[in-house]
Order: structure tokens, then C-alpha cells, then sequence
């Protein structure tokens, strides 16, 4: 889905060897991503690859840091797949706030190292514009038993 | 309280066989909800009904999911509640952002269904303007025993 | 750091004792606040003094409600900080929300009386203006061990 609209985002993505996987829209009373003004809010996003987690379990337990870093990149990827649902990568001017929810068991206090899987992919894509205020707590239990779960605010072009 | 403000929404609601509480308001140095340009940020609402909360446990233990599901619903509604002591619930434009906290006990991942209680009322309370952006997590504990806590923000007509 | 571009609420903070702390910069993708428009959203922030947490531990096991509330305060604090690293404090018009995370051991539910030492704060210190939504929710686990963690979204003067 890396098509010409998002010509500096996709290109920032294929050198990372990403690209944005389609949108799963929730059959349910929500959506992926809703845009007031110009502020994108996105849901909370799992580490979903086609459709399924790509992984279960618990940091401090089942999951590695390194992993869950890694599954924090997925869902910072899968944010971006929500806000292009609504406007062009390349509108966005700012990341404003990041939120990553950490399943940690019990004496795992190390949720700013996994959630630099999300930071860093805003950092690398969109350079100043991705560096954003963030929020990373450990949480008991997750969606589907999901390791780490993130949501964002951008800002976009009016 | 539903008054002649709130026309479109108290029909809805009345439909629905409810109507807004009164809202507590916190002997706190917080308020129910706040305004700023045209976004409202509710507090946190529990399933209060007349003061006290409907049910304390947690999901997957003391509370199941249908139960879960319906306090969830009265979150949703106690933020509307909040909500209107700003504004008409009429000039509610959109539904930006609802993030639900569920109380869960080991191995409970099914805390979307749950909070479905809070976004199904704004779908059928706001249709296409009550479809929001979500996260719903599994917290380790919530304030006096909730099992469900709803946080809301939403678009107001300027 | 109370210095001559925050008058009014470097006094308050003086009658309080208190004053604005240094910020460390995140050595991260990430920046202790952004701001977009007339509002600031803040970094999740830890009980941190000179660079160390003022304490480790769980409410309901190692920290007691009243050490919870100093150290709500100290995040409120730090909150104030991350928000002046962007605008004199004195620009600030409303606290619109604030978010407490607690280090909840299983049973403890006194959330609201801990998130209190960062709402008090606000109230003081910004009188009317210091009156914000809020949520305050039990987690698992916050990073480093800490005992609380606060993120705050203010609007200041355009």
C-alpha cells in the first residue's frame, strides 16, 4: 500500500524494509482513526501482520524486550496504516503524543525500552515532525493476549 | 435530566429506556469534564448509578463479560452526563476518542468486548458522528473496585 | 529554575516550597512535551528528583497513600517543567486533563486519593484554571519501578 501518495513516508519505509500493511476495519461501533481539525487520534493498535497478533504473552515472561520492541515497531506501523486511512502520510506535520500499553508481569519495569519500537519508527520516518510527547505503562492484560499495544495523536497539514 | 436541550439525543436515549444521571460532581480539585475550543475532555467515569458504583470485581473472576459489557454502557453514559453539563449533547459534532480501562483478572483478554458497551451507545446515540477512535486495555486495578473505567473525548459544535 | 518569565506561578510554587526542577531531556525519540496549536500535551512523568526516583515500589504494598500523594505531586511538578520547557507557565489558561497511572498491588483501590497530590497542585497553582478532567487508574507495573506516573494535556494563550 506504499502508492504515490506518500512519496517521502513510503520511500523512508522501504528503506527500513516496511511498508504499510492494509487496514483491518473493526466491525464494531469504532474505527481506525478519526480526524478533528487538524488532529488525527488513532485507536489502539496490536501487533497485528495479516490479521493476526504476531505474538502473545507478557513482557517479563514469554516476550523479550528485544521482541517487544520489535512488536512496538508493528504497531507504530500499524498506527501510520490508520492514519493514511484518512489523509496522506505526508501531511503529517507532527507527532504529538504517543500512549503504549505494556502487558508486564510481575517486576518488569523496562516498558520505555519496548516502547521505543514505536518512537524510534516516528523518528526515523519523520525525522523533528516524529519526535513526540510519550506515555509507556505496564499493564496486567491486553487485548487477544496482545504484548504491547499503542496509540497516537498526530497533527496534520490544515 | 433529559431536558428539552437535549432533543435528538434524549429521544435516543429514551429508546434506548435510559436517561442521563445526575452527575456527581468530585469534591476534588477536578471537574466532570472540560472544554477547550471545540473538544471536550470527560474524567474518567466509572459504573456509578445514584452515588454508588453497580458492581465492583473484576472481569474474567466476579464480573462476566455481558455484565462487564453493560457497566461499561453506564461509563459511556455517565460521560455523556458529564458532557452535558458543558454543552447540549445536540452539538456534539463527533465522538473523537474513547479510552476504556477494564479491571482484569490473570489470562481475561477480552476486554474489547466490554468496552463495546460504551461504544455501541454512542453509535446508537450519535450514528456515523458516535464512531470513534478506541483503546481498551486490562488494568490491575481501578478506583474503589470499578470494573470498568471510560474516558471520553469528543467534537462540540463551536 | 523559578525564574522571572513564570511571576505568577513561580510565587505560588515558592509558597509552596517548591520550585520548577531541571528537565532531563529523554536521550530517546521522544521530548518531555509538545506543542501543538493552543495545547500542550506532556510526556508521561515519574517521581523524579535530580535525576532518580524519590521512591520505587507498589501502592498497597510498599508506598503508603500519603507517600503515593507526594509523589503524585512530584510528577505534577515535573509535568509544570516539561510544559516550561515550551511556554512561560503563565501562559497556561487551563489544565484540560490529566492521566494517573498508580503501581497498584492487587486489592488496593485508593487510586483517586493518590492522583490527588498532582490535582491539588494544579488547583493552587492555577486556581479555576487548574481544574482538569481526570482519570486515575491501578496498573501492573510503571517503568523503572516507579509508583506513579502522570501525563498532563494543558492550553495556553496563542
Amino acid at each position: 500500500m506504499t502508492d504515490a501518495k506518500n512519496v517521502v513516508t513510503g520511500e523512508r519505509l522501504a528503506a527500513l524494509g516496511l511498508e504499510l500493511p492494509e487496514v483491518a476495519v473493526p466491525v464494531a461501533a469504532y474505527v481506525p482513526a478519526v480526524r478533528i481539525g487538524n488532529l488525527i487520534f488513532t485507536s489502539g493498535q496490536l501487533p497485528m501482520v495479516n490479521g493476526a497478533l504476531s505474538a502473545t504473552g507478557k513482557l517479563g515472561a514469554e516476550i523479550s524486550i528485544e521482541q517487544g520492541k520489535e512488536l512496538a515497531q508493528i504497531c507504530g506501523l500499524n498506527a501510520l496504516a490508520a492514519i493514511a486511512t484518512l489523509v496522506d502520510l505526508d501531511e503529517v506535520v507532527q507527532v504529538v503524543k504517543v500512549l503504549a500499553f505494556v502487558a508486564s508481569a510481575p517486576g518488569f519495569t523496562t516498558q520505555a525500552q519496548v516502547a521505543n519500537g514505536a518512537s524510534e519508527l516516528f523518528g526515523t520516518i519523520f525525522g523533528d515532525a516524529g519526535k513526540h510527547a510519550r506515555s509507556s505503562v505496564g499493564v496486567a492484560e491486553l487485548p487477544l493476549g496482545a504484548p504491547v499495544e499503542v496509540e497516537v495523536v498526530v497533527a496534520v497539514r490544515r
